[in-house]
C-alpha cells in the first residue's frame, strides 16, 4: 500500500467515525495522521461546505495540535475557523504557534480583533508580534521565525548543550546554533552536531564558524532561498539594520518558497499575474483580472500584424496562395522565439545565466537557431512545391530560415534588456515574444514574396 | 556589503593569490569560502579554459575539502579533475565523500577505472558502493544516502544518545533517527531534539513515531520532494522491496529536485525536451536537438492551419481585409488556451489540481473565459468597424469570443485528457495548444465570415 492510499484510507475512516460520532473511533484515528493531513481533510470539508462538520473535527483535537493545524490552513480557511473561536481560545492557540505562523494568523484577523488580542498579550510578546507583521511580504523579515536557539559568546560547550536542551520544546530548530556578541550581533554559528562531539569545557568561541552567511529583513525571499540552496542550510539567520540577530527561516520554509516561486515564473511566462491561491480556489474575478491585462494588450500588439498585412493587400489579392502559409511561418517563428525567451527567463531565474553571458550566448543561439530555421524550411519546402509551385517554395523556404532565426534572437535578448532596464526578465513571456513575432513575421515573409515573385 | 559582493571579492583575491602563486595569501583565503563557492570559482575557470590554474586551485586544498568541493561539481567537471588524478588519490577522495555523491561520482568515471577503483576497497564498500548505483535515474534509490544513524529497538536513551555521538562526523544528518528492528524494518523515527530531552534510562521504542513516512527506491524523485514539503521534513527514509532501510533522502536534495524538476515543467510547456545541464552550457548539438523535435512536429499541426484557409479560399479572396484580423483572432485564442492550460499543467503538478476537480474546474473556466472573450471582442470591434464596417466587427467579435472560449475550454482539458492517456499533462505545451487553437480558429472565424457576409 503506498503512502497515498494509506493517507485516502485513513482520511474515509476518519471521516466516517465524525459521520457516526464515534468518539472512540475518532481517538484512535486521529493521533496517527499529520497535522498536513488532518489541514488537508478540514480543506476537503470546507470546499463541500461542510463547515459544522470541519469545526467538530477541529475541536475533537488537543489545544497544541489544533494550533499546528491552523498552521497548515490558507489565510482564508483560517478565518472560518478562527472566526467562531472565543478570544481566549484562539490567544491559546496563538500562543502554541510558532513565531512565523503565529504572525501569518494574527495578520489575516480583522483590525478589532487584533486589537482585543493584543491588549490581551504581555508586553514583550506584544512588541515581537507587532515587529513580526511588520516586514513587507516576500521578504525574509516575514518568512522568518524568531524562536531560535542563541548562545552568548564566552559559555562553556557543556553550559550550550544545557541552553539547547532547555530550548528545545519551543525553538524552530536546535541544531544550527548562533552565538551573539554582546550587541546581540551573530559572531558565528554552529551545528548541534559539533557541540556534542566537542569537549564540554571549550568555548563556544573556539568551535564556531566566524563567517555567518545571512541574509537581512528586507533581503527578497528567493535569495534567502537560493542561500539555503547553495549551501545545503538548515537555516538562514536574518538580521535587522543595526546588524542584530532578528530570526531564521528554516529549510522547510526555504522549500515552500522555491515551489511558490517557480509556480509564480511559470505563470507569468504564460502572461498571468500572481495568484493568491491555488487555481482552483482563488476567486474568479480575480482569475479573470489576472488573465486579461495581457490578453487585450497583446491585442493590440496583434493589430501590429494586421498592419503589416494591410500593407501588402495587393500582394495578398494577387496571389492568395501565400495565406495558406500565414499561420504556418508566424507560428514557427513565434514557437522557436517563445523557446528561446523561456531558456533565458529560467536561466536567469536560477542563477544558471548572468548578464554577462550575454554575448557567448547570443553566439550560441544564433547557430542553433539558424540550424532550426533550416531544418524546417526543408520540411516545408516541399509543400511550397505542391502548393505554388518552386518561387513560392522558394519564398516559404527563405522565410522561414528568416523569421525562426530573427524571432529566436529576439526572444533571447528580451529577457536581457528588460532586466537591463529594471524589469523582470519573466515579463518576455511566451505570449508578448510570440505577437512581437507574428508581426515581424508578416512583414518578412510579404517582403520575401514581393520581391521574389514581383521578379520572377 | 552584500553576500554577493563579499563574495565576487573574496573571488578576485583568490584568483589574484593563484596567479602570483603566493601560498601564504592562499592559506589564508581558502578557509573563508564554502565549499560551494570554490567550486563555483572552479567551473569559472574550466569555462575560461584555464585547466591547469583550476587543477592548481583544487590541489591546493586539504584532500577533505577537494571531496567536498567535487561534490558540488558537474559530471563532466569532476571528469577533468579526475581524470589527472592517481588511482590512490581519487579512492581517497571517494572515501571522504558522502555516499550518494560517492556514487554520482562513480557513476560518470569511465568503466576502466571504476573496475580498478572496485577492487581496491573493501568487500562492504564495494557491495555497498554497487548497490547505490544500481538505482535508475529520478528515483529516490538514486538520490539517498547511506549514511543515516540507525538505532536497533529496545536501546535506552542514554546508549542511542552515545550512538549518535560515535556516528556524528560521518553521518549526513544526525538530527533525524530510525529505529530498526530485527530486520532492519523501520519500526520508528525519533529527532535528536526528542532524544536529548527524554529521559536518560527510557527506551527509544516508548519516544518513537510509530507511523514512519517513507519512500521506496524506486519512488519518483518528485514524489519524495513532495512528501518533504508536505512534513516539513529532514530526511525521508527509503526501504528496498523487503521493506528494509537502505538509505534517506534529506531536505538539501529535495530542495534541488523541486528547482530541477521545476526548469524542467518550464521548459516542456514551451516544448523543449530535458536538457542534461544549464542552458549555458549543454553542448550545442543537444540544444538543438531538444528543440527541434516539437518545432518540426508543430509545422505538419501549422498546416492545419493552411488547409482551413485552402478551403476558404474564395471569401478570402472576395473580401481580403478579412486577412487583417486573423493573426489577432487566432493569436488571442492562443494566448488565452496557453493560459488556461499552463494553470492546469502547474497546479496537477504542485498537487493543486485533481483529476477529480476536472468538473469544478469547467465550470469555472466557462466563466471566465467567456468574460475574457467578451473583453476581448469589445476591444477589438471598434477596429472592425473602421476597417470593414459593421458586418465585419460583428463577424470578428463573434469569432473573437468563441475562438477564445473554446481555446480555452481545450487548453483547460487536454491537459486532463493527456493525464487520462497515461501521458505527462505536461505535454500540453503553449506551442501544441496554440497550434491547435490556430487551425480550429481559422475555421471558426471563416465560417462566422461566410456565414454572416454572404447573407448580408
Amino acid at each position: 500500500m503506498s503512502l497515498n492510499e494509506s493517507l485516502e484510507q485513513h482520511k474515509d475512516e476518519l471521516l466516517q467515525a465524525l459521520e457516526r460520532d464515534d468518539r472512540e473511533r475518532l481517538d484512535a484515528q486521529l493521533p496517527e495522521l499529520r497535522s498536513a493531513d488532518i489541514a488537508e481533510i478540514l480543506q476537503d470539508l470546507l470546499e463541500g461546505d461542510d463547515e459544522l462538520r470541519a469545526r467538530a473535527l477541529l475541536d475533537s483535537l488537543p489545544l497544541e495540535r489544533q494550533a499546528s493545524v491552523i498552521g497548515y490552513l490558507h489565510g482564508e480557511e483560517q478565518l472560518v475557523f478562527t472566526s467562531a473561536m472565543r478570544n481566549d481560545k484562539l490567544q491559546a492557540v496563538l500562543e502554541d504557534m510558532g513565531s512565523d505562523e503565529r504572525t501569518d494568523l494574527f495578520k489575516v484577523l480583522d483590525e478589532d480583533r487584533r486589537e482585543v488580542l493584543l491588549r490581551r498579550m504581555a508586553h514583550r510578546e506584544r512588541e515581537e508580534l507587532m515587529r513580526l507583521a511588520s516586514y513587507e511580504e516576500g521578504t525574509a523579515g516575514a518568512l522568518m521565525t524568531s524562536d531560535y536557539v542563541a548562545i552568548p559568546m564566552g559559555m562553556t560547550v557543556s553550559r550550550a548543550m544545557m541552553r539547547v536542551r532547555q530550548t528545545a520544546p519551543d525553538a524552530e530548530t536546535v541544531y544550527q546554533l548562533y552565538v551573539l556578541d554582546a550587541e546581540g550581533r551573530p559572531a558565528g554559528t554552529m551545528s548541534l552536531r559539533q557541540l556534542m562531539v566537542a569537549r564540554p569545557g571549550a568555548k563556544v568561541d573556539e568551535l564556531m564558524i566566524r563567517d555567518v552567511i545571512h541574509a537581512t529583513v528586507d533581503t527578497p525571499q528567493e535569495e534567502v532561498a537560493r542561500l539555503v540552496a547553495r549551501y545545503d542550510m538548515l537555516a538562514v539567520p536574518v538580521v535587522d539594520e543595526d546588524r542584530r540577530l532578528v530570526g531564521i527561516v528554516t529549510h522547510d520554509d526555504a522549500l515552500d518558497v522555491v515551489e511558490f516561486e517557480a509556480t509564480e515564473d511559470i505563470h507569468k511566462g504564460m502572461s498571468i499575474g500572481q495568484l493568491e491561491d491555488g487555481v482552483s480556489r482563488v476567486p474568479l474575478l480575480s482569475l479573470y483580472r489576472k488573465r486579461v491585462t495581457w490578453l487585450v494588450l497583446l491585442v493590440f500588439g496583434n493589430l501590429l500584424s494586421g498592419a503589416g498585412i494591410a500593407h501588402f493587400e495587393d500582394t495578398i489579392a494577387a496571389q492568395v496562395a501565400l495565406v495558406f502559409f500565414l499561420p504556418l511561418l508566424i507560428g514557427s517563428g513565434g514557437n522557436a522565439g517563445a523557446q528561446a525567451a523561456t531558456l533565458m527567463v529560467r536561466g536567469m531565474a536560477t542563477g544558471d545565466v548572468g548578464v554577462r553571458d550575454w554575448g557567448k550566448l547570443l553566439g550560441r543561439e544564433l547557430l542553433v537557431a539558424g540550424a532550426l530555421g533550416l531544418t524546417m524550411a526543408l520540411a516545408v519546402a516541399p509543400i511550397g512545391v505542391m502548393r505554388g509551385g518552386e518561387a513560392v517554395a522558394l519564398v516559404v523556404a527563405v522565410s522561414m530560415i528568416s523569421i525562426v532565426l530573427f524571432g529566436s534572437l529576439l526572444g533571447m535578448c528580451l529577457p536581457f534588456v528588460l532586466d537591463r532596464f529594471g524589469w523582470d526578465p519573466a515579463t518576455a513571456s511566451a505570449p508578448l515574444v510570440t505577437t512581437l513575432i507574428d508581426a515581424s513575421g508578416v512583414l518578412i515573409y510579404f517582403s520575401f514574396a514581393t520581391l521574389i515573385l514581383s521578379s520572377g
